[in-house]
């Protein structure tokens, strides 16, 4: 098995904090992405979607999707659970990261990609280039506003994202705030239950990842 | 327990396609989307997603994720299994079922909801309002093409999306071949892998749904 990583990004970040909380060391060979090394001839044929991280099982199935690889080890490794317990739980916990994603993550990638120059036609991860719009850039900051407004009023009924429980939809949101700091897309200064919230998780050894 | 449905819409369609598949007879309560009943009151406080589908428990959890809402009825119902067995298969259907969502669905909806009057404002699901962005009707059209270009080639060498058996991730398939077509973003002719396939999904009783 091995699992392809890369420095800096959020997506390869998320399973690195998760087998840290599994306490699972796996092998590991990191990916170039400064120099395009995923958009080259031998990656793609490893993984055609030119995405990082991916795991390599040993009998060549190769999983690109963070929660599909979190959800492997998490089988094979099921403690600490981090995908929730029960039916209602693990629903619960799978809607969270979903919301999480899609509400965080993606507000961030949108408004970094579609603003920074470095991203010139490389608006969307992948093998196809796409030329970034400006206005995506102001879309992706505010909808990132709105993810810390609902996140914040989430955390003031909520220890954590998906319950009372640290899960995968913490290892998330974490990486999301993180992300949009590192890229100037927002702050967490003045959301009071994010900043609690905040504090305890990224003291955890596994933030460190 | 309830199921919040809707006429028309992608989204609901998929559960209840996978409930047709698992046989089960849900409590069902349909939302009216023409008039906007999911941006009132009553229902944002239900659900402040002010998305369908979404399921309330009996406890008064309200799951408002499609595959989430999916989770929760495999793990009471496993049988027949839509969501892969095992370690390795259940990561690549969860795989596979995001990327159909990522590359398909959601590149229907961004050419929809972006060229269509009557989503001015609406460009994305959910409380906010989002301006139309006209260059986002163009990429998810192309991004659709591309889309169909990965589905062939994968089904060239797989009798379903996700492997040999039928599962959530030909529910997302089919469902986004199916928008693709009412909406004018795309048709399949030409990808004879995916008209076998399509042919095939599409004979099931449960596309009826």
């Amino acid at each position: 098995m091995k699992l392809y990583d890369a420095e800096w990004a959020p997506s390869p970040r998320r399973v690195r904090i998760f087998l840290a909380e599994k306490g699972l060391d796996v092998d590991t060979r990191k990916v170039d992405l400064r120099s395009g090394e995923q958009l080259g001839e031998t990656f793609l044929r490893l993984n055609p979607c030119a995405t990082v991280p991916c795991l390599e099982l040993d009998d060549g199935t190769v999983i690109n999707q963070v929660p599909s690889i979190c959800l492997y080890f998490e089988q094979v490794h099921p403690e600490p659970a981090l995908l929730g317990t029960g039916a209602r739980d693990k629903a619960v916990v799978d809607m969270w990261n979903r919301r999480v994603e899609q509400e965080g993550l993606e507000a961030v990638a949108e408004a970094f990609r579609n603003g920074h120059p470095a991203f010139q036609n490389r608006a969307l991860p992948g093998p196809h280039n796409h030329a970034q719009i400006g206005e995506l850039a102001e879309r992706g900051q505010l909808r990132y506003t709105h993810f810390l407004q609902t996140l914040d009023a989430r955390l003031a009924e909520s220890t954590h994202v998906a319950g009372e429980g640290f899960t995968i939809a913490d290892i998330s949101a974490m990486v999301a705030v993180d992300f949009a700091a590192a890229v100037k897309v927002g702050s967490t200064e003045g959301y009071t239950n994010v900043e609690r919230w905040y504090q305890a998780v990224s003291a955890r050894a596994s933030a460190g990842a």
